[in-house]
Order: C-alpha cells, then structure tokens, then sequence
C-alpha cells in the first residue's frame, strides 16, 4: 500500500515542480471561482490539528491540484526541502508609491471575447494571489489575495527558468561562458547526452533536439522518469533509475538536430543551471543570492526547492515575495541597473530583448502569443511595445512594458496549468493598462 | 531494501530534532578534531554534483552523526520541509560593538581537569560554529567557524524547548494561559494520555509522570515510536501508528504520580507546543513571529522543522542566526524588554529566573550542574550569577548571567549528543568570562 503511494508521491511531488504550458490537466470548466476556492475561505491546513479534509500534505496525489494548489503556492517549503536564497543582512531599499485607484476601472476586452472586463473583474478571472505594477518605477498597483500577504512567498514555478536564462546572460556578458561552447567542453558528464552536442546558446533559447515526452497520458513518458529522479523525496522501492537532475540530464537521448526548432522544455532549464554552476563554482542559489538578490534591496529571502542531492531546481523551484519580483522586474526594465548600480551588465538584457527565432516558435503553436519569441529562456511579446515576459503556470508573470515603463508582477493560482486558459483575461489586460499609464502621463 | 531504507530514514530523520541529553550515542574517544572535521575541509556537498562519498542525503542513516553531523546542523532546511518564522519586513536593528581583544586570552580550568584552557582553545575544544558574547547589550566577541556564517541559520536543537517555555510563559503572564489548569481541559484529545490530567506548570516544568522509554538499544522504545510518528518523511510500508505530534501524545500513558519528580522528555514541549496553538489560534511560528522575532530587530528569518501535517516541532525544530539568538538573550537579561519595548511581561522572566524544584532536579543526575533545576524548559544553574540557560544537544546554549550582564550564545556540533559530554570545557569558561567582564568594570 506505502509502496504504491510512495510511487505516486515520487511522481507527484515533483509535478509542483513542473512548469509546463502544454495542455492542462484539469478541466477548468466546472473551478470553483477565486472567492469559493480562497483557501482561507476553504480552511486548509486551518486547527491544531486541520481536520482531515483540510489536510494538505506530500504523500497526498492532490496537494498541487486545485483548489488545493491555491494553499500550496504559498506553503512548498513546508512541504519538501529547500535551499535559501539569502538576501543578505542589509536593509531593504523600499519601493516610492504612487498608488493610482483609477486602475480597477480600465477596461480592456479579452482575448476571443466579446463583452469589455475590467482590471479589477480580471483579478478574480485570474485567480490572482498577488499582483503589483510600477511605472516608471514607483508602485501604482499592489494588492494580496488568496494565500499571499506581502511577507510571504508564493510559487515562482517557470518564472524561475528566466531568472536561470538572466545569470547564464549575465556570464556570458562577463566573458565567463561561451554561448558558442558545446555543453560537453564545459559538463564532460553530459557528453554522451543530448546536450552534449548543443551550445550553450542553443540550451539557453530551448532549440536543442531532445528525445523527451510530456504525454502525461503515457505512464513510459519521459516526464515521469523526470519526475521521480527530481523527486527530493526518498526513492520508491526497488527504484533504479538516476537519481537528481543532473543524473537525469546525462541519459536524455538527441532528437532531431539542434537549432532547428524551438520546443518549451523544461530541462534546459535545469541543464543550463548545472552549467552555472560548474562555471561558477557556486550553487545557483549562491550565484542568485551574491549577484542580484543581495543587491535588489530584498525584503526577504527567496528560496528553491531542491532534489535529493541538493541541487536546486532551476528549471521551476524558485519561490519569492511579490515586491522583490517587481525589483527584479525593474531590474530588467532598467536594462540591469537598479539602486544606482550595474547589477547585470547592459548587454545582458539587450541579448534578452533582442528575442528569439520567430519562425520556429511559429510552429510551437502557442496560440496566445502570435509572433513571439522565446530567448533566454524570456518570453517575448514582439508586440508594438516590446514587452516581454517571465512565465510561469498557474499564472505567474513578470511582465515588461519598456515603452510604458511598466512591469507587472502577478502570482496567480489559476485552476489549470495552461497559460492558454489565463492569458485571454491577462495579455490585453496588461496592454490595456499600458496604454492607460501612457495615456495619462 | 527500500522498504527497509524507508523504514530506518523515517526513524533517523527524526533523530536531528530529537534533543536529548541523555548518554551519547557515539563514543567521542575516536573523533576527529575539530579542525579536522571542519565540514569546509572535508567537502561536504562541494562540486557539481557532489562525489558519491561527499554526499549528505535524508535517505543516509548518517547524516546527523559526526563528522557528517558538521554541515547538516547549518542545513537542516535542505533535508527536511520546514515552516518560516518570519522576521517581517522591517529594518534589523543592528547591536553596537565593543570588541575585546582580551577574552581570547581568558583562563579556565575545565570540570574535572587541573590543567587551565584559553577561552580561545576552548572553542575548537567545543567543536564550536559560531559564538557571540554580549556585556551590557554590546557584542563584545564574536566568531564564525566550520559551517556557519553571519548570514546563516544553525540548528538550535532543544534551545527550542526553552522558546515554547517562553512563550508559554508570556501566555501565562498575560492570563491567556492558566498553569493551574489541567491539559485536558485545554486539549480534550489528551483527555485519555498521560498529559490530561497533568497541569500546565507540570508539563512547562516537566514533571509529568510519562512512560517514555529513550533507551535506543530497545528497538520497541517510545523513542522510535515517537520518531516515526515525527518524521516529515512519508511512513514506512505497512506503517499503522501515530502520524504528526499530536496524534502521538495522545498514545502517551501515565506512569507514576504527576509534579514528584523532573523527568528531561521531549514530548512536554511538544504537548506545550501544542497547547499554546490550541490557546493563541496560531501557529507556533506564527506566533513566535509575531510576538517576539518581529520585534527583535531580527537580521534573519528563523525557521522550524515540522511533521508530515505542519506541525512545527516544539522540541527541537528551530534553526536561527547567531545575532538573532543573542537579541533573544539579551530580551531574557532585560527582563523581556528589548529596543524600547516590554515584549515579554518582566512577571514571565521572573518566574523562570525563581528556578525549579531543585531536589526533583537532582534526582536526575545531572552532574555537570550540581544544584540546578528546570523551570518553564530553561536550566538554571543557581550558581551565585544567577545564571541560567538554555540548552540544545552538541552544544547549542543561550546563557544568561545577570550579575555580569553578560549573554553568551554559541552554536557547536560537539561530536557526541550528551552536554556532559561539552559542559566541562564550557561552564567554567562562561564563568571565567562573566568574572573576567565583571572585573575589567
């Protein structure tokens, strides 16, 4: 019977580990809106003891399903293992606000819809937990919902594979990485993989050809071998397959020839952390810790979930407070300079901004972000503006607006894992609010 | 061989938050010094990945003994879920310094011995991480060793008993809590356990009559019971019994007569951990945050390990910055006031400053403190300082000498668990300094 349940927790507790914007899982279709599935409202883990109904923990099949993933986005920590990403011990350099109460009321129509929402109906749409916009870099929007109050962290999932593109950015930058180098000259243990043969460049901008299924449907598919060497929890019986990220990355099989297409794979993510971290010397949570979160002015520690080895999880482990996401937003809108200094050179968010092959991610099919681009690891918009986004399931975002020197920052527990399912309430939602900020400067 | 594996990391998950004082478990003749067993220099989980022998996993029936034992008391987040104690958002106040060159230099003759010892070769004597000395409120010593640097946490092991005692007495002082009452009339489920009809002041005291067995040769000891039951980690194959803190008290049974004698079991905090939740609503780090670490001027959150249900463990749990445990001391000096504010009721401190009964106390064998006694999970020592403690296995203490207003906090991994094993080379030197401040007036 444990043993059973032991497999499914070793493919289950790294599944809140996954960020994927494939299909979704659940039917969002019959959710319980934002205000029924509040999870103060639904009482989880509430009582000493919660009853059993309101017990969310790891051994669980649906501690990362909704409703119940609306408490778990801001909780991972309490229920698996983590490494700390130290703000140092300085204080915090506070955000200039500038709160703005007309906002609730801009108007913008959905994407596919008719009938116009407003800001303030899409918050509920979205199932937002937190969200704050600055413009030209003062705080006109902050509000917490859900499980999230401003000393709290939630959830970063694949938001934390463009934090990974940032520090590869900013190596490469500082001449420490080549992003011409084959991955096999600088991880030899990756050389008989699919990696092996890639560059850096191609591992940063996801266009490798790697053999790697997300059918979840298929009980052989690679995403669940994945799963269980993530897994930080102990191995199930009889259990003989890698064990880590790193283990795993080694026997992942070439597919195709790399640089011909663009394919959202997540571990990419944790391959280009392992090479930060060979480059280095310095466990990615270090390397994010010394180079930028000591210097955002944090309020708080962030902190990444970890495998069984320790290694953090770069392709979607990081969790953070909303107001250091939005210095981290700003960050990149200041083009790598925030609080008077040059935290990632210049050319590091130029590289970003730049984008990616169009063409080829075309052909992903990303319905919502017509004639975009992936670089980086940055999702970007190539729309009139030049937005482009950190992207996470379930809803997160940072969201850069240069032209409107904005950037949004939303943490969001929305029903299904698919962006297709929140970005119709959110994408013109976002450029709505931009032109209003334009509009009224 | 897994379900075997499983079954022994479900009992030695636990034994990191197990604090005891009782008989070592490992014999220390044989054990490396401390300069030799710096976890820096042995590698500890050093490279990309680490090498096989390097590796300090859950799943390891090793990871908290020595010399491995030296990395994990600074990493315990990285091996288990963990619950944040949040020191909000404001700005550390930082403490003033009045460095003494000198007390390096201080003499001591260790318990037992007739050759004098430096204060500075006491530490590696110690196996000491990190130690802090405050004399009227400013930092007069401070170093940083093995694991640990300013900017990290430390396991405080049963230091935690003595911050529940804490709360707990703030509760009492602000008649929240009654100490006369029964436990069952605060926590029906223990109606029918060993606590029930025990009293508040009895368990705060721990002079409950429990049978609780800490043999660790018996395999059936209470002991293993008890950590199976705390293990975060999903339970073993066929596993039937107590799951979580709570449900475990409820099996305890009563043996012998409640307030005879002082009995050192870990099993009190966790029913005082559990009675201060049922009584405040909150969290015990909710609470523990919100009264006391948000006012410390604290430079780090805290943190506190927690069962398979979030349940932090009150008897051993917490891990903290050195800086933060020397504000918490010096709130004890100042009879709970610290910058400006009465934190904690005077009437709290003062009631664990009159000490406990002290015939109960030796009764119970502790032979490094000779005419000590227990009150509200702190030690007092009832020497002519009136100095008092609290105390955590391989070395952890927070000491409070009130005649030199001196605070000594210092974090070790001594490699064996029992105090009297570190109290030789410890005590003297702590009263030694304490003269030593006092004179140099």
């Amino acid at each position: 019977m444990l043993a059973k349940s032991n497999y499914r927790l070793a493919v289950l507790a790294c599944y809140v580990l996954l960020s994927i914007t494939a299909t979704s899982l659940w039917a969002q279709g019959s959710a319980l809106s934002a205000t029924d599935s509040d999870p103060v409202k639904l009482q989880w883990m509430q009582g000493f003891p919660p009853p059993a109904d309101k017990l969310i923990m790891q051994p669980e099949a649906d501690f990362f399903s909704f409703p119940k993933l609306r408490w778990t986005v801001c909780h991972i920590r309490e229920l698996m293992p983590t490494k700390q990403v130290s703000r140092g011990l300085g204080a915090a350099i506070p955000f200039a606000y500038a709160l703005d109460n007309n906002i609730d009321a801009v108007r913008f129509t959905p994407l596919g819809g008719s009938a116009e929402m407003t800001w303030q109906a899409s918050l509920d749409a979205n199932y937002t937990d937190g969200i704050l916009v600055l413009h030209k870099g003062k705080i006109v929007y902050e509000k917490y919902r859900g499980c999230l109050e401003d000393a709290g962290q939630h959830a970063a999932m694949s938001m934390t594979k463009s934090v990974t593109g940032l520090l590869a950015e900013l190596l490469v930058a500082e001449r420490k990485l080549d992003e011409k180098a084959s991955v096999a000259s600088i991880i030899p243990e990756l050389k008989h993989s699919a990696f092996g043969s890639a560059t850096v460049r191609q591992v940063m901008d996801m266009t490798t050809a790697l053999q790697y299924s997300e059918d979840y449907a298929d009980p052989n598919a690679d995403i669940w071998i994945y799963s269980k060497a993530a897994s930080p929890l102990p191995k199930p019986p009889g259990y003989t397959g890698p064990n880590g990220y790193f283990e795993y990355l080694a026997t992942v099989k070439q597919q195709g020839q790399h640089g011909d297409a663009f394919g959202y794979k997540t571990i990419n993510s944790d391959a280009l952390g392992w090479i930060i971290s060979r480059v280095t010397g310095q466990a990615y949570t270090q390397m994010l810790s010394e180079q930028i979160w000591q210097h955002l002015g944090a309020e708080q520690d962030a902190y990444m979930t970890v495998d069984a080895k320790g290694t953090p999880f770069a392709g979607g482990g990081l969790s953070a407070g909303l107001r250091d996401l939005a210095r981290l937003g700003q960050l990149m809108l200041n083009n790598g300079k925030l609080n008077g200094q040059q935290l990632v050179p210049e050319a590091a968010i130029t590289n970003i901004r730049a984008g990616g092959d169009r063409q080829a991610f075309a052909k992903a099919g990303y319905t919502t972000l017509p004639g975009g681009s992936y670089r980086s690891m940055w999702w970007l918009l190539h729309n009139k503006h030049g937005a482009y986004a950190a992207r996470g399931v379930h809803g997160q975002t940072i969201y850069i607006d240069p032209v409107a020197q904005m950037v949004i920052v939303r943490f969001a527990s929305f029903p299904t894992a698919a962006n297709a399912g929140i970005d119709p309430t959110s994408l013109p939602a976002f450029q709505a609010l931009a032109e209003y900020l334009l509009a009224r400067q």
